[in-house]
C-alpha cells in the first residue's frame, strides 16, 4: 500500500501560502502525539518535523533507524544531532534555514513553549492559535485519499473475520471473563496481521457495563453472563483503526434494559439512515438526540465521530451546531448510540461508515448479539 | 490500601500560600493527561479539578457514576452540569466561588486555552509557567508516601512472580512469536490481579532489538531466536507500575555483541553501586555515560527515571546537570542501560529501585537470559 505524502505536502503548503507563513513546525512526543508527521511523512512517533513553505520537509526523529527504513521527507537529521532538545533544534534549524515572517505551531502547543520558540526566531514570529493548522489538517484528513481508504477498509475486513470468531467464542461457553476477552481479540488482531489494536478495549461484564468508558478497561470479572455486557474495541492496520461495539445479550431482560435495547437498535438504525452525503454531521446526531429525549432518555457521549491515524478525529457527530461539517464523501466515521443506567447496564452498539458519491455504506458488521 | 488525599492536598495547599495563588486548575482529557487528578482525588481520568486556596476540591468528572465510587472530593459535579464544557465549567466555577487573583494552570496548557481561560476571570488572571505546578506536584510526587510506596511495592512483588513464569515459557519452546509473549505476559498480570499494563509491551525479537522502542511494539515475527531479544514491560497495581527490561540472549553471540551485553551488565552494577540516597541523579547517570563513551558506545536515551502514577516521571537520571535531583528516600526509579546496533540488534537491563534512608534496593529480578 502506498502513500500520497506529496499530494498531502501540496495541499498544506497551499493553505500556507494562503496563510503566509513562512514554516509549520510539528512535535509529536509522549502525552503530545501529532498524527500530522506520521499523515505526511510515514514516520510513526517520537519526531519533530518541519515543513517549508517551499515544500520541504525536515524530519528529526528520536529514532533515526526507524526514519530510514520508513519514513519520507526531504532530510532526516537524528534528534542526537541537536542533543535531544526541541528548542536546540528549533534555533538550528531556524538559522540555517534563514526562517522569518510566521512560523506556525498546533494549537496544543504549551503556553510556555511558544514563548520559548518565539526567542528562537529573531526574525519572525510564532503563530499558535485555535483554527489554524490543526484544523487545516483536521479538514484535511477528514477527508480520506485513496490509500487511507484501503487501509480502513483493510482494518474494517480484519474486523468483521474477527467478529464472526467472537461471536463464537462468547457464545461458546458462559464463564468467559472480561480478560479472555480482551485477550482473544488481542490474540486474533495480531495474528490476523493487525499493527495494534486502536485503542485499549473496552470490555465490561453485566456488572459494569454501566460505564460509558469501564475501569479498569478489563478486569477478571465475568463476561457475557445475564445482563447487558459491552465491547468496544478496534484493531489497526498499516496505522489506520476501526471502531466497534458489540452489546451481547444475556438471558432474561428487564423492561427497562428491554426498552434501552430497543432504542438503541432504533437509534441506530436512524443515524445510519439520515447519514447520507451533504446531511450535517449535527442533523444525524440530533435525529438520536430527539428520538432518546421523547422517551426520557439521554446518551452522555456524541453520536459518533471519524476515524484515521487517530481514533477520535474529524468529522464529528455531535448536538453542538460548532463542530457541525457537512458529510462529504470520503469521510469515515462511526455511528455508536448508547444508553447507561446505574443498575440496568449499558447497551451500546458502534459501526464503521464510509461516505460515497452518492450514499453511505457500513464498512463492519458489529451487532447487539442475543445469547440464551 | 488507603491513600492519603487529605495530607497531599495539605502539602499543595501550602506550596500554592507561598506562590499567592487562589486556585489550581487542572484537565485530564484524551490526549492530555495529569496525574494529580487521580493524585489528589484518586479520580483515575476524564476530569476537572479546582484546588482553591482553602483546600476544597470541586471534582467534574466526564462518568459522574465512577467518580462516586471511587473518588474523595469536597464536591462532585458532573461534567454535563456544564455541557461538557472546560470553559463554561470554569467561568461557572469562577463565578460561583468568586475567584480573583493568581488561577494556576498546568504547563501543558495549550497557548490559545490561556487566553480563552483569562477571558473567563475577569478579577483574576491565568498563570502558565514552566516551573510552577507542574514541578512543585512532581516534586512532591517524586517522594512516594506510605500508601504509594505499598502499591509499587505489590506491582514490583506481582512482575516479579510473572518474570518466573516468563523466563519458563521463554526457554520452553524455541517457536515463540513476540504476540505470544506480549499476551502471556497481559494474560498473567490480569490474571494476578492487575489494573493493566504500565505501558504498551516491547517485545522485539533479534531482526528488531536495534530499536529503543519497537514498532510496531510487537507483531507476528519470532521472539528469542538466535540473537538478541529485548522484552520490556509494567503492570499496575492500584495506578501503581513496575517498569522492568529482560533481554533473551540466544545461542552464539559475535564477539560485538558480547561486549555490547557485558557493557549493559558492567554498567547496570556501577549504576546499582552509586545510586545511593544523596548522590545527584547526574552522577549515576554520568557513571554509565562514561564507561559507554571510554568503549566506544553510546546510549541513545536516559538512564532511568521515577515510576509512579506516570511510567516516567521525576527523578529523572539523566546526563543533563539541569534536571538532575539528589536521590532522596521514598523516591522509586528505574535503571536501565542499554546499547543498540542496526546490525546486531539490541541489549538492555531494567530493573526498579526504591530509595531508603539508608540504602538503594532492587524492588524486581529481571536479568539478562541466556538461553542454548
Amino acid at each position: 500500500m502506498t502513500a500520497n505524502y506529496t499530494s498531502r505536502i501540496d495541499r498544506v503548503v497551499q493553505w500556507m501560502k494562503r496563510e503566509a507563513l513562512s514554516a509549520l513546525l510539528f512535535v509529536d512526543e509522549e502525552g503530545r502525539r501529532e498524527p500530522a508527521i506520521r499523515y505526511l511523512t510515514g514516520h510513526p512517533s517520537d519526531a519533530v518535523l518541519f515543513l517549508l513553505a517551499d515544500g520541504r520537509t525536515i524530519l528529526i526523529p528520536w529514532d533515526a533507524i526507524l526514519a530510514g527504513r520508513v519514513a519520507k521527507a526531504s532530510e532526516i537529521i537524528p534528534y542526537t544531532s541537536f542533543e535531544r532538545s526541541l528548542l536546540t533544534a528549533f534555533e538550528k534549524i531556524a538559522k540555517r534555514e534563514g526562517l522569518s515572517g510566521a512560523v506556525e505551531v498546533g494549537a496544543g502547543t504549551p503556553y510556555p513553549l511558544v514563548g520559548e520558540l518565539a526567542m528562537r526566531l529573531p526574525g519572525g514570529k510564532i503563530v499558535c492559535r485555535d483554527k489554524g493548522v490543526d484544523r487545516a489538517l483536521l479538514d484535511l484528513r477528514a477527508v480520506k485519499d485513496g490509500g487511507e481508504i484501503e487501509r480502513l477498509k483493510s482494518a474494517a475486513r480484519l474486523t468483521n473475520d474477527l467478529l464472526g470468531e467472537l461471536e463464537g467464542y462468547i457464545a461458546g461457553s458462559k464463564e468467559r471473563t472480561e480478560v479472555d476477552v480482551a485477550l482473544f481479540i488481542e490474540q486474533e488482531a495480531r495474528s490476523r496481521g493487525a499493527e495494534g489494536l486502536g485503542f485499549a478495549s473496552l470490555v465490561a461484564g453485566p456488572a459494569r457495563s454501566w460505564g460509558i468508558h469501564a475501569f479498569p478497561n478489563y478486569s477478571g470479572g465475568p463476561f457475557a453472563t445475564a445482563g447487558m455486557s459491552i465491547l468496544d474495541f478496534g484493531v489497526v492496520v498499516d496505522g489506520y483503526p476501526s471502531d466497534v461495539t458489540v452489546t451481547v445479550l444475556r438471558g432474561h431482560l428487564s423492561s427497562r434494559q428491554q426498552l434501552m435495547v430497543e432504542l438503541v437498535e432504533e437509534a441506530y438504525e436512524r443515524a445510519a439512515v439520515r447519514a447520507r452525503p451533504g446531511v450535517e454531521s449535527y442533523d444525524v446526531a440530533m435525529v438520536v438526540d430527539d428520538l432518546f429525549r421523547s422517551k426520557g432518555f439521554s446518551m452522555p457521549h456524541s453520536l459518533g465521530h471519524g476515524i484515521g491515524l487517530e481514533i477520535h478525529e474529524a468529522p464529528f457527530l455531535r448536538t453542538k451546531r460548532e463542530s457541525s461539517v457537512p458529510l462529504l464523501p470520503g469521510m469515515v466515521f462511526t455511528l455508536e448510540p448508547g444508553l447507561y443506567d446505574e443498575t440496568e447496564g449499558g447497551v451500546r452498539l458502534e459501526n464503521d461508515f464510509i461516505v460515497t458519491d452518492q450514499s453511505t455504506e457500513v464498512l463492519t458488521t458489529a451487532r447487539i448479539l442475543r445469547l440464551p
